[in-house]
């Protein structure tokens, strides 16, 4: 069950209120990169978590924290629209430049939502939440967790270099910390459970004979001109140590050319297809 | 440039066609644990590559290759659809088992498709862009990258499951092996980078100014009621070595209680709030 | 600043696992009628409130209620999968009844998720944030929070009938209850603003010279057949109070007919348009 | 069954045309406020209306008037397009004040649709039909209406407020007129079925058995530290005559902890959750 | 500005209601060859119809009369929900195979609409107005309504295939001859423009030194071990007279291997890639 | 099976990097005119064609060719993207022109991709998948693909009127032409079939006992006001050479009034519904 208290998680301040950083402070709300993101992801997986009962507490902690990150966020966004112009008077609409600074404000933070955050990415886009990754296996969840707190902080940092203010600049600061923390969090319980070489291949309780294993550690060369890249995947032990990677480049299909036949009769098709 | 040959990548073989598992299938070509998923994301992972071009090169290689993943399952479903009812006289329509059973079919595999593979999830939700995860940073890209391969082990897997079909589950056993190679190569280009150490945190470039660092390494306990999960997250080096992990869970905001004050004239609020 | 416990809300209990239901019940989850749209909607409604502190508070503290409605609806998802069939050998594949039942199972339960719950509704369609409406009025957003909660309703009645479990249908009359009482919880305010007549029309702040008033109170019969239907909004005084209600039925557009004229050069259009 | 003629409902006029304006404008056809969705929503509830027929017939004929509003909405969108540049060398595009304003219009209303109007909203995007609200009880229905109208009064304030031109503000002050009486043509058939106190709680055919009558009029105050915000909803009888309001505001959770237990074999988790 | 008359345009009877087939109608409605996506393509297209104002009326009095198409689709969707199990009492829901039935049935329809119907395709998945396609080029939209009657009619055919309803039979029998006339009115004015030989390439009006004419008549076969596929379209006389048909099968790229350097400082990147 | 040569298959360069531009050319990578759509397109009608297989061939042979296309219009996205400002020390943020310039462009470009293409339109939008037109009849297919490459040529043409960067201007030339071409192989495999007149209706399979013939050759006017506009399709043959085309202008609705009578119990409507 959730509890509030009546502050914020951090200080928020705004010092040169900015329309245009308004809509780019949306992406870390509603982008894929953002806080509703992680918040509902790490609660759908604690949900579904089966096992060791630690993984899922630990879940539910962080989605709690990722909700407060909504929330200062959120007032962060509403900080910057103060001021916003709200009628063409304000706006000194006949000076093109002002006009053409509004232009690049998300005309919903005045028409929609009244000088306040909305669930949206820095274009106007909802978020949706096909974006909430959760399959019930802990390996897969936490590189999609460790993923979403990578992008989050790439996200944290580029926003941190767009604005000047201090305030912000502050509050960012913060963002970048915890995304630092919540990343090796995730990639923690990876190496708890014994590292890549113990969680590799994800799922790591497939049967191996459910696997084509001869087709398991090689790396495919599919270009017509270019040498294979070589690297730490194209020799030496694989990361499961299960095997030897190796290289085929000498592309060849080994399946058949497809052919459907003939449409059958009452298929809506055209009659020279039957 | 791409180029294609007539052949399929793998044979796909049905001995028996079943439209549920055609239904079930199409979570591999149209899921976000898909093959379109992959293939894309690797491509545009591949167009904005910076840096060590034999990254780009190798990402090209891999997208290549998941599109004849797509091209092979598009064909397995559209023979898992071969003699599905076209009309109510084949279907025996007032058998209700019969019945029942189209039932849990996709009924767009009847309708839209005529009998064929569709960009579409096993819901018949059309897959969507913003699955493409594909920010520059290239630790951050491999990543995703491993967690989709995660993802679509996981899926291939309970797929395997959900057949009897020897030549579905055979075709599967080579996306299972694939998949198997594909995590790991993802994972190779970060070890080759020196690993978690030298990777994060994610970007490693953001300079420590720009992060509030007191805030990095500690576990934050939300909850009311529930001690700390203690774990490989809560003490010892952080992964990156830059310090230690700790706790925190006398949990305390740290901010203001947030108060936006009256709405201003014009804002078309009530009168009340103004 | 978000806090959590680590008990549920309320009990749930189910008795008889029913994968179908498992379907049912997340139209209450991530379905236009659910608890993610509720949480989302009051939070959101709460960061942009202005006006009268007291709204945003009991905005955010129904919001943290709701956020432990979605907590508990994903348990007893969860609990409704239990025993639901991984393996065509457990689902007795071949008998065709068994088989038919899962066809109307949701199949990303088993493909995706890892039998718990997701946040998508019963079609399977993810949730998406655009129906969060927070418009920073007061009285337009307690309509919308009123509106989702009788929605809300609707659909718990409805899942209540659908379902012979005891436990779920305990789970399902506290739905019922806390519904009850929300919908209340909005529209009090309205009262407590002075109800329709004060708040209407909403925005109650459009200066009246906004507004074409010879307009603002008639019935448009649009139809060329259907005598008026008569009520309470075709005559007597308007709800705000401003005026009487009348109606037309002679309908006579009151615009020119709609001419762009030619296309103009290089807009890409036939030269025939041009 | 619809026929049209060939006017416009109301005049529309453009005296300085604005390719910002008319991406602001689109916020008004294709926006969750906008008249795609009224129209819609109106017909969609008219074609599932059940019992006393003068309600269909009455959203039948609102939804006919909305149709109007999407075209006469349509033209206006176009005509501010009038003269948006379509090549760089009318754009001047070497004067940057001018290439600035631009970036403020929607570039698809160039590249896309040819100067005329999308259906999407102020961001560019599509209007999707899941905000057709339409449950078949009429109270629900008719709060959802109620809102809908709200807040496209709310946006037409705004509109109104964000142009100088007197054609455009004629225009909106119909709109804002109109959705006048939309607001209060829905909520007066509340009041025609006996006003809140009948219709609530939605819906009011729900057996009470149905109900945990002992939750449902308490406010629940989930804040940690924050008093309850007393009002209309924390004491009095209750909207609907059933019973009095009280507040809860030692919580306490009456749920178990959840717990799934172990995963199961097939479950493709690893193996440490098995 | 549009009209209503209360009767349907076309019977509407439903002699055996069948949710299942309730669920396939909805194609019809909410899909993307469905009714709503012309009624809302033809109106778009009419509203910015720019050139001789005959074909904007003509689109209007279409468009109009596919909103009529959707009306009686919506009531033959409700029809055929008539007596669809609302509880599990009346669903027997011991029987299996009704249960199983009922599974293959939209859970909405119960759920969400009361047995009405809804504005989304035989997924449930929303229609969304992405599909609207207008573009200003009368040419390149006629193209794009055939084609949307041609996957409508296809559709009509598919549903009349699975229904034994004689009611639905006969309402479907309307459909596809409308959908008949659709395409050729469409068609038509292509070729009252002058056929293909006047229209093409779209749009006609972009000026050949626009265009790299030494690619503009040749296929590309870019198989690696497949012969071109010889037709129409790889000898002879170009569609538009202006060139003869070849083949290019030595596929060689003619561009540079792209190469976007390091990144650059501040940009968020891995150290390794600046 | 896909292959990939390490070459552009077009010579990409940018002479004046212009981040607005970057964001235009979006729509001809992610938008419903671009190059993903034709891509995935021609490949799901690959997988799913029936009949003679030399239209399969074709197809995928020029699927093959588009997801070239995407290769290098992505790295046109990119290279228009050098040098867009990270920081606001770069970007000169008290310029209000230079910010006012940067607010047209994407922001998403900065804070997501890291200066390089996403599968979005020029909104920002993320390309859904639904728009993969795909039927299985032949001349569905064909007017779809001919349709897409109207709408692409139609963007192209625009684009290239947008820009007078001469690099820019080549390679849309190159796609200019493509088009051209694309559009007329479409369409020649429908004469090769024998044309319109064998072609239509599609399908040209469907029994006329399903088709209510009476009904498939007038133009029904549906204006109150307006005459029948005249033309190809009012009279003559029809295209089909089945019949004559006429028209019919007194509209008279065939159908009943729709009528639902009164809601069922148990079916969560207000009482006075029941």
């Amino acid at each position: 069950m959730f509890h509030h208290s009546s502050k914020l998680q951090y200080e928020v301040r705004v010092d040169n209120p900015d329309p245009q950083f308004a809509k780019y402070l949306q992406q870390a709300i509603g982008g894929v990169e953002g806080e509703i993101r992680v918040a509902m992801q790490y609660m759908f997986q604690a949900m579904g978590a089966r096992g060791d009962a630690k993984y899922r507490d630990m879940l539910m902690m962080t989605a709690t924290e990722e909700l407060s990150h909504i929330e200062f966020l959120g007032h962060a966004v509403a900080l910057n629209l103060e001021g916003a112009p709200l009628t063409v008077q304000e706006e000194a609409t006949r000076d093109p430049v002002v006009k053409a600074i509004m232009g690049g404000a998300n005309p919903r933070h005045i028409l929609s939502s009244g000088l306040s955050a909305m669930p949206v990415n820095s274009n106007g886009v909802p978020f949706d939440m096909s974006h909430i990754y959760a399959t019930g296996n802990i390996a897969a969840d936490m590189m999609a967790n460790a993923m979403a707190e990578s992008g989050g902080r790439v996200l944290a940092s580029r926003l941190y270099n767009m604005t000047d203010d201090a305030g912000m600049k502050d509050m960012l600061s913060f963002l970048i910390a915890r995304d630092t923390y919540h990343q090796q969090q995730w990639l923690a319980v990876i190496e708890e459970l014994g590292g890549w070489e113990k969680a590799l291949p994800v799922p790591n309780s497939t049967p191996e004979e459910h696997e084509a294993m001869e087709h398991s550690y090689y790396f495919l060369n599919t270009s017509l001109d270019e040498p294979t890249p070589e690297g730490r995947w194209t020799s030496g032990p694989s990361l499961d140590g299960r095997s030897e990677f190796s290289v085929r480049d000498e592309v060849k299909p080994e399946g058949q050319k497809p052919d459907l036949g003939k449409a059958r009769p009452h298929s809506a098709t055209q009659v020279e297809q039957q």
